[in-house]
């Protein structure tokens, strides 16, 4: 039986880029654009298109350069975004604009000042004038996670019949727990009219750490689309990590659910995101950290040695690291390095590593990336003579 | 009605330390433990007392000064490891012997070239000699994630048997889904005859990014008692991540669960933790990262600035983080400029506001970010003769 397939709706440049000291001018979101492209997702959120001229540019840029995902412009629920939204998508193959507007009693009372129908009324007014310029629009309930399910059903029903494609149900705070986002996926499913004219997306934060474990109950329960960014970045504690996502539906065949990326490409992806923002990737990050699949452990390295699946689940290659492709830079920590000195030969004590790390730094300020070869240069130059083990 | 407890057992200084390049001395380890004493965890594994001489010593220190927390030392299922983590432990006020052995076929098939029955005497064996040491013995399953269910209960009845007070089921490669770890803790705390006499205990690795919801999905059914470390650090892809369980419970009050911790520490126990082992923390880290309880985006600004409960769930007060730093980008919406400036002593009228705003966004898209000096030079170009009130 062949699985069923979850988009991967990539919003690295829109939710990702949101971030302090994060952003990229319209060059560098292209470079990561057509990489996004070529990873396989299926939607890049390339902007907000009335935010700023700058963000205008890079949406109509990015709409000529990709090839095969949906290039995605968001907006508020409101006229002016969306006419200059469909502007900044003229020249996508595929446009999609992402209309909304916030839906919990939170956001109605204190940022609206509104109340519930006239909520409604200004969602299917968005979304019916944004079908006038594109066939695929994308509806997002802000604070949908303490949005009680009813009232979420009825707006999703109403835009739906206003044409919405695609309902995107975000946990806004990052507040929900697992079953709970389960509980409300399923809840829709089963009780919005005309749900399977549209896809359900899950939009998850990481504020108490559940982004992932909230978007995977979201895809169990029925949804068929994950937003998701590059090692999870995006404001406060960030979005789903697309990695994270991706690799556990994979590791995970039983749930008959798969999506378009190609992982082999994940770790390199990590990479080039990573330098590009500034934003450093923890060595104990899952998938793409320095350490992901590095071990230490007397205990561990013995049930390794013995049969590799004792204690790796993912072989590394799948997500494209090998072991030239870890590379050292001056946002390297002291444990990158540790582990990388081991593998060429050079067991270090913890004073030894203080010392070689120093240098370290001043070689890796010099040079962009750091290499194995470059390793037995650092640590003839810290004057420790330790010897190479190999 | 009052809450039930969950057990921290924070494993930092054992299994986060077991990391390349984060081995810390006894000295430094010391000052740690003091900490999560004082933080308020019950439990501190402070080391693997027959790995190393200096494993050893520093259990034996950490015993000597901790107070309130129940000291722990690791062990194999083999005598010899017993007896030396027993006499590591000799001073300490409340010890506690760690001691188990894999159970899943991989483990018993590949690791110990065994089979389940010699497993159980084994464990049997591990646990009635660590019981003529001490009072509290844990026992670990290890690769309960990967156990069938079946035997794993048969494990746990026979050791419970034989004493142990505390069940350890970890999910040694971070491979279970959060149902399925859920479903695993309601097997054993439904079939294991006795288990009434033991804490079943959480240990979940985060290879898929799934450690924390696992840990919640465990103690939601049943278990009461949590292992993990100060920012997940630890091997691979590291541990369950102690601020953010802790966070959880307290958010959630309706779990009925809670800690014994002083969340008030959190924040400045992830920096001392981080800095001591040249472990980063990524900004997007929940809980503990720099950018946790940061906001840039124009729409999130506008939203904080009218009712903070809007965007944030967590007062960051609570872990210890002083204020959530409104921090200007090119995102940055005009609320959130107008509130700024208002900060550093200027009160824009709504037309002043445009065309600082627009000022603000050239200013913005050469710089990545805005800080409060930057306000000043903004108005000053924007020609408007708005003079500052303080």
């Amino acid at each position: 039986m062949s699985k069923d397939k979850v988009q991967i709706f990539d919003t690295t440049l829109r939710d990702g880029e949101q971030v302090p000291g994060c952003k990229l001018d319209t060059k560098q979101k292209l470079v990561i654009a057509e990489r996004l492209d070529n990873l396989g997702v299926d939607v890049i959120e390339a902007g907000f298109p009335v935010s700023s001229p700058g963000d205008f540019k890079s949406v109509e840029e990015i709409s000529k350069i990709v090839k095969n995902a949906t290039v995605c412009g968001l907006t508020r629920a409101v006229r002016k975004d969306i006419e200059v939204a469909a502007a900044a998508l003229k020249y996508a193959k595929i446009p999609r604009i992402h209309t909304g507007i916030g839906t919990s009693d939170s956001h109605i009372l204190h940022k609206f000042k509104s109340d519930r129908n006239a909520i409604i009324e200004r969602a299917i007014d968005a979304v019916s004038y944004a079908k006038t310029f594109v066939e695929d629009v994308e509806f997002y309930a802000e604070d949908a996670g303490r949005t009680d399910n009813e009232f979420l059903a009825r707006v999703c029903e109403a835009v739906i019949k206003a044409g919405a494609t695609v309902l995107n149900i975000p946990d806004t705070t990052g507040y929900c727990l697992p079953d709970e986002y389960g509980a409300k996926i399923k809840y829709l499913k089963e009780n919005v009219k005309g749900i399977h004219k549209a896809i359900l997306s899950c939009h998850c934060h990481n504020d108490l750490g559940l982004a992932t474990a909230n978007s995977i109950a979201g895809v169990i329960n029925g949804a068929r689309q994950i937003e998701c960014t590059i090692n999870g970045i995006g404001e406060r504690a960030g979005n789903t990590s697309l990695e994270e996502v991706v690799m556990i539906l994979r590791q995970h065949p039983n749930l008959n659910l798969d999506t378009n990326i190609n992982s082999k490409l994940l770790y390199s992806t990590s990479q080039m995101v990573s330098q590009k923002m500034g934003m450093m990737v923890q060595p104990n990050k899952a998938i793409v950290g320095a350490n992901a699949f590095a071990h230490s452990s007397g205990i561990h390295q013995d049930g390794v040695i013995k049969n590799r699946e004792t204690y790796e689940i993912i072989d590394p290659e799948d997500v494209g690291v090998n072991e030239s492709s870890i590379v050292l830079t001056a946002r390297s920590g002291r444990a990158a390095l540790a582990y990388r000195a081991k593998k060429v030969g050079y067991e270090l004590t913890k004073v030894q590593l203080d010392d070689v790390y120093k240098e370290f730094l001043k070689f890796a300020d010099r040079k962009k990336e750091v290499l194995d070869d470059d390793i037995h240069e650092i640590i003839v130059a810290s004057n420790l003579n330790i010897e190479s083990l190999t």
